[in-house]
């Protein structure tokens, strides 16, 4: 059972995988051979994955067979294990939890060399709409607190498999970042009674210099202060906390967005191996009272992080960032390109 | 000139080098090939550097010359510049500042071969008093709040030069990881009426399961909720807040415990790429009178952190971490480990 571990300082919560633990040997930082034969994710492969979760397929196809576009499987190797209770307890001064939560795999479709951006609107569609199915499912489970949605491409951003893929963790703790967030967004509003993530969306229409892309549902743009060289968010103009709240149509104008944004990312950079990550409201989470304003001050958004650069003593030390690109030229470079 | 700029939401600083700005094509991932002959660190290239800033040197030897044994040099290539003011203002809804500060390079001896381990211990401590040395001197320039002294070793941690060095950068703020960690502590402290950091140091010698190594001055320990495998900090018996607090006999012992847990790694690992960061006090912080604590509940500590791990979307989105060693294992192999 992996365990949960609390830094007494800060409160950083650490995932501890105590059961395949890695010796000094196991470590080596070369990256393993594509093999697409083997490659689990691949269509005619299912039988190589644990059995899926959800699919979106087609009419008469069977579980865990072909004629699937979106499929979600259970990590293999997950971080954190989906049976047993939290054990919360203490150890001497610190505390530790059992590593309950969930972590899911959804294979964004069946061949290999098609990135996201690649695919047709309406399959995109189906890879988010898949996100909103699986928190939605997991936020019935009430020993979670938090569904972080994430991509990882390439191997310096993390991932160990090429097959275009995107993850989810349950969390049974809302991470520290995802509160820190809550906190900022909330201080704000307590401050000026409006929504910060609103107030930056406003100005970035007026400002124009740092917006790559916008329709009518959402905007994407390189943020004021951007920790990586062409970072990209992009962020629903209807305000909302939650990501499971997105409407069907909503979905296809996110799909459009992503699809001109990765891909004005990967024809700019070269395929460049990034992370995106879905920022979202908690599941429980005091929502109504007159104590909570997260309805009012929080907006769930997706952070797009190209890994150009190495992150290095400074930033660990600091967790202020250096940025050798400008936010400004990066936004002109990715705007003025045609996909 | 650079410039900072702060993230409106969780008030996170960037810097933005607004001088030689990346473009798309200025960004590979491949190292630069090491030139030791060109190496501007070594013995013999001393002109090939900006002139030094100070030195350890024999009696009759010359500035800019040879006879060093550190030597302390201005960074070529500055993440932030020391002349100007900080010009601070808004920009619409965000806030900047001119970037402001110092970035130095600390070139830990004249053998580009030679590790900071594989020193004598002497040497080491001349490298220890060297970072005292030089934050003291630039916490008298007012414009500055913190000094941050790292050393990054291998590609992989962010060092773009091979031969042993180390760097501080003073900055014209408090970063926010640092602020969280004095806050975290404070509240420790006001809750307990004791140093956080003192509670770990006695539970770690209590419990023995995590315990490196150890001498009269300092433990090293692998910490409960290490966020990477093989992660060991470094920290004082005596309470003080504040590196330069430093005595020459500490000085030693520091030496002493840096040279065998680094050594240890070494060895365990075969010269694993790291960071190191020293945790200490900001320069300008009220600390007397009854509302800070400061003197009391902080605690100066060095982390050092092996880069065996890719940081992946997941902890980029959450800020905790998965870690695959079971830090009191990493410890008992350390431990046993000699040097």
């Amino acid at each position: 059972m992996p365990e949960l571990r609390k830094d007494p300082i800060i409160g950083r919560w650490v995932i501890i995988s105590t059961e395949r633990s890695k010796r000094p040997t196991d470590f080596h930082l070369e990256p393993e051979k594509p093999d697409t034969k083997a490659c689990p994710f691949c269509a005619g492969n299912e039988s190589k994955t644990p059995s899926e979760i959800f699919a979106f397929r087609s009419p008469h196809s069977q579980k865990d067979g072909g004629g699937w576009e979106v499929r979600v499987i259970p990590n293999k190797y997950p971080a954190l294990r989906i049976e047993g209770d939290l054990g919360k307890m203490g150890v001497g001064l610190y505390d530790r939890m059992n590593g309950i939560g969930a972590h899911e795999v959804i294979i964004e479709g069946p061949d290999h060399f098609k990135s996201l951006e690649d695919l047709p609107i309406d399959v995109i569609s189906k890879v988010f709409e898949t996100y909103k199915i699986r928190m939605l499912d997991l936020s019935r489970d009430n020993r979670f607190r938090y569904t972080l949605v994430f991509k990882n491409v390439g191997e310096h951003a993390g991932a160990s498999l090429s097959h275009p893929h995107s993850q989810l963790i349950a969390t049974p703790i809302t991470p520290k970042r995802v509160s820190e967030e809550l906190r900022g967004a909330q201080e704000y509003y307590t401050y000026k009674d409006r929504c910060v993530f609103c107030d930056i969306l406003r100005e970035e229409q007026n400002q124009v210099t740092r917006v790559v892309y916008e329709n009518d549902g959402f905007i994407g743009f390189c943020p004021f202060a951007s920790r990586f060289p062409f970072e990209v968010w992009v962020m629903p103009k209807r305000h909302s906390p939650d990501y499971t709240s997105l409407e069907i149509n909503e979905m296809e104008l996110l799909a459009d967005i992503m699809k001109q944004v990765l891909g004005k990312l990967s024809k700019a950079l070269q395929r460049p191996q990034y992370n995106y990550v879905i920022h979202t409201a908690p599941i429980r989470w005091p929502r109504k009272g007159y104590w909570s304003t997260i309805d009012y001050d929080f907006h769930w958004h997706i952070e797009i992080m190209p890994r150009l650069t190495r992150v290095a003593g400074f930033e660990w030390g600091t967790g202020f960032y250096i940025n050798p690109t400008v936010p400004e030229e990066a936004a002109k470079y990715l705007q003025e390109l045609k996909v």
